[in-house]
């Protein structure tokens, strides 16, 4: 990432326009007590950078970073294309997004742009070549920061121009119309179109929109996005080649494809607010962490936005208690991260986001906000050890962003949540002291010996293929419910649901049978009742899911026990080998055809992970404690609100609640 | 209905268009293997037929139907029109129909037309035109299935075209504009029209619209998709005259008034897919069923589409289990069908229902599905003795599509759901082994020897006094609370509510008192509670309603015990006679002011089923269990998921989870 | 209010347009007999009145007049402006309000004009102009009515002329573009603005939207809803310059600042519908009578419209039960009416408020509604002596629309209730028999020995220095969480939470920390946790809130027990004085951070009533009692569905359930 043989990045947002220019000595002042190393400029300053069309006014900004530098903090200059200033819309009102109902939405707030307005990209293209020739030889610029968040609030926009770039989209990669209405089924409901200028974005319709429309339009969407950013890269790749560029991600964000984003920057960023108030927090940040760690096959990464305090766009928002702020930076420093930042620096005292925490809060540094900062600036000082390392893992689970958009579309066999597919797998593997990457599907998985896959619905014959190979070349294999159901078209597998990964799991799904509560009239809001499952002797709790499955080729390890899959098997295993599978000693593969019960998951995975030789270095019996293994080091984290007393591999270890120990890696 | 000797006809809507043309002989031959003897051919077809403005292709079709033929399969034939093509939006935007917010709803789903388009029915009857001649003398043609689920998904528009339609239709009901003001009730909140070109639909607007005007667009809207159905018919009358015609309803479909179109069509034809995981469900596709057989006085009709297994359109979609299929099937047999079809034949593999169960599932035929739906198929080839034949009912219903909508509306007493009120009685009288009928209001209802009103809200006064003279001239008559509240015109009725039925139940309503839970702030998310009241010497449950009640003249059975109609009466009953009514001997009346709890209900009716000289064939015991005389045959089903024993009229009988047994008329 | 020596006003709205004019004579006779001396008529009589452009009918209105007058009725003459007559629009669509998403609001309902058009005004003004002009001079007159419940549906309108009206606002209010650009905080997200021309109404945006700019727009348009009054009012104040004006407020009513409109108002009246079947109903209709009252300073005012039975707008309408009619209506006496009037007098037949209660219901004049209006009517005729007196206080509660607004926008530290932060102490206060008032922030509150400010989110500084003034001037003062947070502009307070109060109070706030349940992914459903604080040697139950507090100047009364402010205090006293401060002898503040338990409200109440000097009359274990004092009358009021015995003052009363006492003042 930014290069450089300093410690660990610490620093945040820092919006100086905010404040009266006799406050910006006061900051400096500041960060230098904090240990602050980097400071993220300019997100929000293009009107104050170019107040009216074409006249830019770099002054204040000279000031601003000049006084950085002096004070010893470097810069990660925005391109501050984030929010267009009112004069551009005023005069060019058809950059506005506008929804799939028709309204065009409007200033007052932010992000107020088309993804596909050429107009838009034009003005930030000028701003940032403008921005690039100004700043590109400044000492203390680090690095470049893209527009902000790309996405979060308009992901996608129905406008017309949209509707053109869609179709011009959908031209160059069907080729011809009638290899459109192939992929999107359009024999079904008499949506044949008989030319290119007849296709639109989905915008309202009175039902059940075509799928692979809908499909294709968040592809486009994602890429409509990455257009703009490769537009302002171009410039920087011109101007400033030297200086890297990153754009801020926010963690498992369904609209956009970072599979293909973090191919083009050249860092991964990240933006992460876990909620205080969520027992689920501290996981689900793990997770996250995993993928931007995995998201550029380990590279490390930053943390580019989380909060010292609580945010303020929830209904109701806690803050982080004393101690989290540094055990969820300790957390993303262990799990792969070189730097640690916050927005933003200093509290707003007026805007939308006034009552979101920040480093400097408007009580002021005698503040236990402060405090803490000021102490893990310190910390993190002396850890230079850290940066740069790599963080190994043995087990990868497949995270693919069209599954998530296609298992979630209406019209499917139940509206499952994806991210909860995922999460099922890997908590039970964070609660283990299992490391896990995630991985792209179809991209090579020759380094993991366990790699799982859940509910993988809708990727190329490929990329099963691809997974079906794992256990023939003696590795472990876990594949869930609603796996290999479609391909890239959303057509469904040819051959039966799990297409090629029929054979290496031994099993063949006939029917399917979600579990469903009473809902005659079609309300959606019936609760989901659970089932349970035979699982040896044993009757366990299973939910979500059932099917009607044969395992002509597997051992059966759990059955179902009532309903249409009543006696049918719910989970599966098949060992590799045979005369044609010489080289495939030790290699399993299993099939989970519900959500088990922890106890059973547990079981599952230890049952994998010794065939694969990993050995877990938690028991599963306190999910608030983590670890992870950087730089020689076990990192033994305690999300708990109370002392924990865990084994760590060969250790024995008691840790306050909301704190850390390190451990040698034995 | 279809005119033929042949058993029960059995199939479902075939959609070749999907598959490659190898398939289609393939799909024969399954058809012969599944007993199939009609598919349902062309419903989403037009954009295959039309690709282009005025370019029609047949050819696909002929080999289609040629094939069928030559395997024995009759057609019911699709117009076609239910999903214009993309083309014809294109290039006539102004058919696309309009929300009630000014929405435009566009192409990607299906039936996006304007109900009132002229243009839209201009290229609709074309292509039936070109279809009926084509098609007309092919021996595989058994009948003509118009459009699909009129109304499913645009019910109504509120675009300018049919803002005029609205106008020509009230002008045309109303003559003058002052009758429509005076029926309107424009007198209140300022509402008088000068002319009637100020008049339109009750587009979005700032409180609640006028009830009247919201009743009249309803009604307008469900006879615009009837000049739609009748502007096909006519060209096919005129070629075709001897093919049969329907379209395909939906069951209890609040839009569309079914007694106005049922006269329209040579056969009733029904699609209906009760929620496999609700237990309500058995009781509610009863009601539909004999609603089905009721809509023509009697006459056989045809289950058009229902599903083999799941639908994908739930939340989250349950199967049927084995055995619910076939019983749903017989279900509808014993209740008057005479023909079994499904959507789909075979399963899609793209689109936006590909995961909708069909015949033939994406599995393929070695299936618990394809067994299932070939052994039916064998089974209803030897049921020809039922087809043609009536199923006798002493007990009628009457059921309102305007009481439906006046009751639903906002700005009412109480928003009580209409076929709760319905239910009520019918999932009873089911119970009790008691077939019923519906009446539309103000027919006669002279066959009937008990006749229930529930609910029967907003109905012209000649509808009260025809439900009046029921027991005058001997007969049972029930009414339950909120009936005869309203005119035709939502005003409300003359002399009291409840009009002539006042004497003929000896009750006067003086004040309503709906059960409701506190709701200061009206979000109308109050849980609502229950009340009591006392029966003889006992205290029963009751929900819902309760009132401030009168007997002058009826025996009081049971009485409130709180709130405003503290002791005042809840149910009552009067025996009619008397000097001025010699031919009255053994009518009776019964008012009852709440819903109350299932086993007063059962005493209720044991009493009026007695006095009307019917005997019920179940007591009430086993809701699971139904039974229905049809052909001789007493057809008893057990939709329960154990084995039950029953009491059917003097025989008892043990019938296994989804299965029936037939047993002769006593 | 209106001038006369007569009993408290009795009637209500009255609409003979509904009714043939055959029933005018009978509404006479009734009215006479119920003891009405007072009908709102024309409230909704525009399009009956001129139902052409230009056309004016006066005559029907005539007849109505001279009738009532004959009858020795009076009449609140409305002036019918509430609801535009179909034509206007028809001819100017552009008076149509729209919507935040552009929607264009049509006719059926009422109200359909935009707050902002001149059209609509100079129409209005045109009728009330003919109005005035005709009826000045007619003895029955005794008031007008200027339109009615003014912003109940649109509150808010978003077309073009709003905005234009909009700018026009803002650039006299802050004269420079730069002036706005501070207040609203535009450096934040880029949103400075060049010019007043780029500035708009928060339409459908992205993102939340700037504060600022919601906070003035809801500014905007309660005073251009006022512009609507103030034209109508300028028109009567030159033709009839001695006949009283009112509009009819609607309590506790968000988008409009009544404290701004009660100064241009002869008189309150209000329009009260407490839910019959809600248990809070009683004390927050004490609440609504007691700011009625405040508004202009303890001026008795008007009961404008209640109801006699159930409302239909609700999803449930319970009706009230025998003696909650007259209840309610002696509440209202009791705490300042001198007049009680109804919506409506007869029961309409048709239109959208059919199935709202009325003086004369749809079962005619045997009733017991009716029974209970006449009775009614002759108790409220012998009780002159209270009219003209006033209702004494020694409490106040600062109530502030501006807070309102600003504490339930979205993007704040949690989206509270600010009804419910008022009503959790007025509530107690009621309980214990301590009559309030409401004063406007900044207003004088000397008159008062204990002021509460609870939740005064956002008022200018000398606000809270006024507050501050209190306990140095002896008086008692208690502040809740979230007092003193912003200023006027929504700017954070300079110099700490609390502002000014920070001394007066001796606590600093740290940071907030509400409770707030798990919602990871944000959507806001999760309910919320209470805590525990322990106050003395007991732990009680607290709610909605805690936050890190500091009490460097002040005794700890409670303290928080768990989560960030763990240890922290939670209630806080201290005492006034000092050398600087020789005149504050027994001046006290408290702070309470969270909402503790009823129990602990009332000791902190008890403590500072005790302080004021100020005894309470009852105990606060019935809360079902009320008790008010006026005209030298104790008003006993049991709201309860059971007999209570509660002692008040010295005596000891028992009173019936729904019924009352009157005692003399001890």
């Amino acid at each position: 990432m930014i290069g450089n043989n300093a410690p660990v990045w610490f620093g945040g947002d820092y919006n100086p326009e905010q404040w009266p220019e006799e406050v910006w000595a006061d900051d400096v002042r500041l960060m230098q007590r904090a240990g602050v190393t980097i400071a993220t400029v300019g997100v929000f300053s293009w009107a104050k950078l170019e107040p009216r069309d074409g006249e830019f006014d770099f002054a204040w900004l000279d000031r601003v970073i000049d006084g950085l530098h002096a004070g010893g903090v470097k810069v990660d200059l925005a391109t501050a294309t984030a929010s267009p200033p009112p004069w551009l819309s005023a005069a060019h009102p058809e950059i506005l997004p506008v929804t799939a109902e028709g309204v065009r939405l409007g200033v007052g707030s932010r992000q107020q742009y088309s993804p596909s307005s050429q107009v838009y990209r034009q003005y930030a293209t000028r701003l940032v070549r403008a921005l690039a020739e100004r700043y590109g030889a400044h000492p203390a610029i680090a690095a470049w920061h893209i527009n902000n968040e790309y996405g979060c609030h308009v992901a996608q926009s129905f406008d017309d121009e949209s509707a053109a770039a869609f179709r011009a989209w959908l031209e160059a990669k069907y080729g011809s119309i009638e290899a459109l209405n192939h992929a999107w089924g359009t024999a079904f409901w008499s949506q044949h179109y008989a030319e290119f200028s007849e296709v639109g974005p989905p915008r309202a319709m009175p039902s059940f929109p075509n799928p692979t429309q809908m499909l294709d339009f968040h592809r486009f969407s994602s890429d409509a996005l990455l257009e703009c950013y490769r537009a302002e890269l171009a410039v920087l790749r011109e101007v400033t080649p030297d200086i890297p560029v990153t754009t801020n991600f926010m963690g498992f964000f369904k609209p956009v494809d970072y599979w293909k984003w973090a191919k083009e920057v050249d860092f991964v960023s990240d933006d992460s607010y876990p909620d205080p108030a969520d027992p689920l927090s501290p996981a689900f940040a793990a997770m996250t962490r995993d993928l931007m760690r995995s998201l550029r096959g380990g590279q490390p990464w930053m943390l580019m936005e989380q909060t010292t305090g609580a945010v303020n766009w929830r209904t109701r928002n806690a803050p982080k208690l004393p101690g989290e702020n540094r055990l969820y930076s300790m957390q993303s420093v262990a799990r792969g991260a070189d730097g640690i930042l916050y927005f933003q620096w200093r509290q707003s005292v007026a805007g939308a986001e006034k009552f979101h925490a920040a480093m400097v809060p408007h009580a002021g540094e005698e503040t236990r906000i402060f405090r803490e900062v000021t102490a893990l600036g310190a910390e993190l000082s002396t850890m230079g050890d850290v940066v740069g390392s790599r963080v190994a893992s043995s087990v990868a689970i497949v995270f693919d962003w069209d599954s998530w958009n296609a298992l979630e579309q209406a019209a499917s066999p139940a509206q499952l949540v994806y991210l909860d597919e995922i999460m099922s797998w890997h908590w039970s593997l964070r609660a283990l002291g299992v490391t896990v990457d995630f991985v792209e599907p179809g991209a090579s998985v020759d380094g993991y010996s366990l790699v799982i896959a859940p509910a993988l619905f809708a990727v190329p014959r490929s990329a099963l293929e691809t997974l079906a190979a794992v256990p023939a070349r003696g590795g472990q294999l876990i594949v869930s419910y609603q796996t290999g159901i479609l391909d890239e078209n959303l057509h469904v597998q040819q051959g039966g649901y799990l297409g090629p990964l029929q054979a290496a799991l031994g099993v063949r799904v006939e029917e399917f049978a979600p579990l469903a509560g009473p809902d005659l009239r079609g309300t959606g809001t019936a609760p989901v009742p659970t089932t349970a499952i035979r699982f040896g002797d044993t009757v366990r709790a299973a939910s979500v899911w059932t099917e009607l499955l044969h395992a002509d080729d597997a051992e059966v390890l759990a059955t179902f026990t009532e309903g249409l899959a009543d006696g049918s098997p719910a989970i599966t295993r098949r060992a590799a080998g045979g005369p044609d599978a010489q080289d495939a000693a030790g290699g399993t593969a299993w099939y989970v055809a519900t959500r088990p019960d922890t106890a059973t998951v547990y079981e599952l995975l230890l049952d994998a992970l010794g065939r694969a030789g990993i050995r877990p270095l938690l028991d599963g019996s306190n999910p608030d404690v983590e670890v992870v293994e950087r730089a020689g080091t076990r990192w033994v984290l305690n999300f708990g609100r109370a002392e924990a007393t865990v084994t760590v591999g060969d250790d024995t270890v008691t840790i306050a609640a909301h704190d850390l120990v390190r451990l040698p890696v034995a």
